[in-house]
């Protein structure tokens, strides 16, 4: 039988046979008892290695220009020079600019938190856009915030805007919608300048309390030689005069280390006032000596470029591999079809067939864990049972060597299985 | 005059010359445009300089014995080595403590919020008891989260529990009460082991989702030779099964640097459980790196007794002066009562009329910036205007001697005038 035929021009008893042969296969790998996993977003040791420099880095030396002390309490909106580094980071101007800990979530989390009491003046179920596929964790808040989320697809541009203008125009509860607007998890999807010029128009018509939550995670986590370009949407809002509508976030944690980095909010000066305040009941300030740290260390765009270079270095390999296992073991069968990203950490797989959960509950039994299949949707559920988030980052070449073999043989498996039963 | 003669011996025309006086020296002192803080309980650069060799300490080592790298992302519970640095602090168990960021007092208002659903679940309006004088960031968590204060009043002992008790007894929608047991903010008592005993039976009458917010700020940090003892909590609840009832607080924020510590959460079992699973929501992660710091920082019991005496002789003297200034300049007048505390980071003083806004008004007018009268009560408002908080360890013990000298002037001059025109 040929390996490369379209898996639906075969007879059933050519999927017979070949799900025999693809049973033994798995049957051996399952009996190696591997443990792989290739579900979250992780940086590689390796890649941690780069910026071990960071502790120790300030040799002592804890005082700003202004004569702040880092090491002493105070200064929600962070330290200037670090906001000087996030500015560089989101394109935009460093008074726009709040600097806070470890996790950009939790600045997400905080924001949609801070604006939900005056999204509840109004009557009615407080509701969000959600690109999808996107990223389980930006569901997960509005999950435990009680806010409904509306689905809209992908075009090749990004999120449907027509779909987008259309459910905004009809339902003012519409509060918010969640952006990765580079490299977009998982599809890798970046908005192109018209989506976000369409974007800056949002908050024209949706009164003053609409949101875009632009999670710029992989804003220099670029994979390919040219990088995907990115519209500034907070200069975009500005022409607009809609800059209350825009709130990016981004973080160091893809960039030094992923558990103890800085993150960043970039807003209106109003907003960013407004939010201060509403941090202010829960902490007196941030980390400042982290945020000298990183600003020792990653310095300004040439030094961040550089940096990334090296994370490049070792993250392309992985994703290269990725796709060759995806195209020696499927291309042409019709059992799937996946992203080629330029950037971020993620490869988006859509099985042709529901088989999504099978495709995760074999890799499981045999050793590779996958994000759970629905995640990337909200609720957790899919309901075309189709998409897999891959994430080649973190373990060694030569294990996502064997998980990809894993991946694609349970793929293949669950296919012709479903084909033969349906 | 007599200058230690009671001022409620004067006739008028001695007080007319005597705020005569004092009306002189504060001109003089007004001319001399200070600019001192006695604010907030801010560790002084000296203290801050104790820690100087956190940064750079781990010296390229970030792997545990358990394996885990603490430079990548996860474990909200944190890293073993730290909950147990917390279970010494906290003298409790390690799998009872969660190890959090930079701020204990993020802490309590996430472990708050995460509460709040559940006793919204209740009809009423939610209660929590505030022992008074107390910690302003306390009360205002509870008016960002609305919250209604209702206030108690101290013994010796530590908070009146008759009055606690009698008012729990009344009413099922008080679900929490603020406590600093040590050193407590800003009265310095700590709490006798009867009251503790008490506060260990509130959860047996009080339904399940009643809780002790205990915020052991200055569970270290003693001024005396001879500490204040404090009875552990935690296990009291559990002799008593109310285990449950009781959440603690700790953080080293006044022990290595203010603003880059770590914090620490202590409860049971299930209330650790639940409260993880609400902060999955918003994180990751704490900074894993920076606990890890703080391990091989402070190492252990011994260690952090050592360490401590360190801030002890930096403190300790300041303490001193401020007791030396409050004495010689009023004792025996009868313009105000202090507190001589053996712990912790303030000086509570009463005055004995209704002066407190005036004196700090003419305090700021002469240059030295005290907590704004009120702040130690709910909604910032004092029924006595009489409570003022010292805080004498950030500034500098030259600057904390001209700002003493001010701050008893204002204090007999708003008194005396007070006493002229009642």
């Amino acid at each position: 039988m040929d390996r490369t035929m379209r898996i639906t021009d075969l007879s059933i008893s050519d999927l017979e046979s070949r799900q025999a042969v693809l049973q033994g296969e798995y049957d051996e790998v399952k009996a190696a008892k591997l443990s792989l996993d290739l579900t979250r977003g992780k940086p590689a040791t390796a890649q941690l290695d780069l910026s071990n420099e960071l502790d120790g880095i300030l040799e002592g030396f804890f005082l700003l220009q202004d004569g702040t002390d880092v090491r002493n309490y105070g200064g929600i909106l962070g330290i200037p020079e670090a906001r000087e580094l996030g500015a560089t980071i989101l394109g935009i101007d460093s008074e726009s600019v709040m600097v806070g800990g470890n996790s950009s979530l939790t600045m997400m989390y905080n924001y949609v938190s801070h604006m939900l009491t005056r999204w509840q003046e109004e009557d009615g179920t407080i509701k969000f856009i959600c690109p999808v596929p996107g990223y389980d964790r930006h569901f997960t808040i509005c999950e435990q915030l009680g806010i409904e989320m509306i689905t809209v697809g992908f075009t090749d541009d990004g999120p449907d805007m027509d779909a987008i203008d259309s459910l905004m125009a009809s339902d003012p509860m519409i509060k918010g919608i969640w952006c990765v607007p580079r490299y977009s998890n998982p599809t890798g999807h970046s908005y192109s300048d018209e989506v976000v010029k369409r974007f800056a128009k949002l908050g024209k018509s949706a009164g003053n309390h609409f949101r875009i939550i632009w999670d710029n995670a992989y804003a220099v986590h670029h994979l390919a030689d040219t990088p995907d370009r990115l519209t500034n949407l907070l200069a975009a809002c500005e022409k607009e005069d809609t800059s209350d509508s825009v709130v990016m976030f981004a973080s160091t944690s893809k960039v030094t280390f992923a558990g103890s980095g800085i993150s960043f909010v970039g807003t209106s000066a109003q907003n960013l006032s407004d939010f201060e305040a509403f941090l202010s009941t829960q902490l007196i300030g941030f980390d400042k000596v982290n945020q000298l740290r990183h600003v020792r260390f990653l310095k300004d765009a040439d030094a961040i470029k550089a940096h990334m270079e090296k994370h490049k270095d070792i993250v392309q390999p992985k994703f290269a591999m990725v796709e060759q296992k995806l195209d020696s073991a499927l291309a042409g069968k019709g059992v799937a079809s996946w992203t080629k990203p330029k950037g971020g950490y993620f490869v988006s797989l859509d099985t042709t067939y529901g088989v999504a959960d099978e495709v995760v509950e074999l890799a499981a039994d045999a050793g590779v864990k996958l994000t759970p299949a629905g995640a990337t949707f909200p609720y957790g559920q899919d309901p075309d049972n189709s998409n897999i988030r891959i994430a080649p980052t973190y373990p060694p070449i030569a294990e996502l060597d064997k998980a990809m073999d894993v991946f694609v043989l349970c793929l293949e498996l669950a296919t012709v299985t479903h084909l033969i039963t349906a």
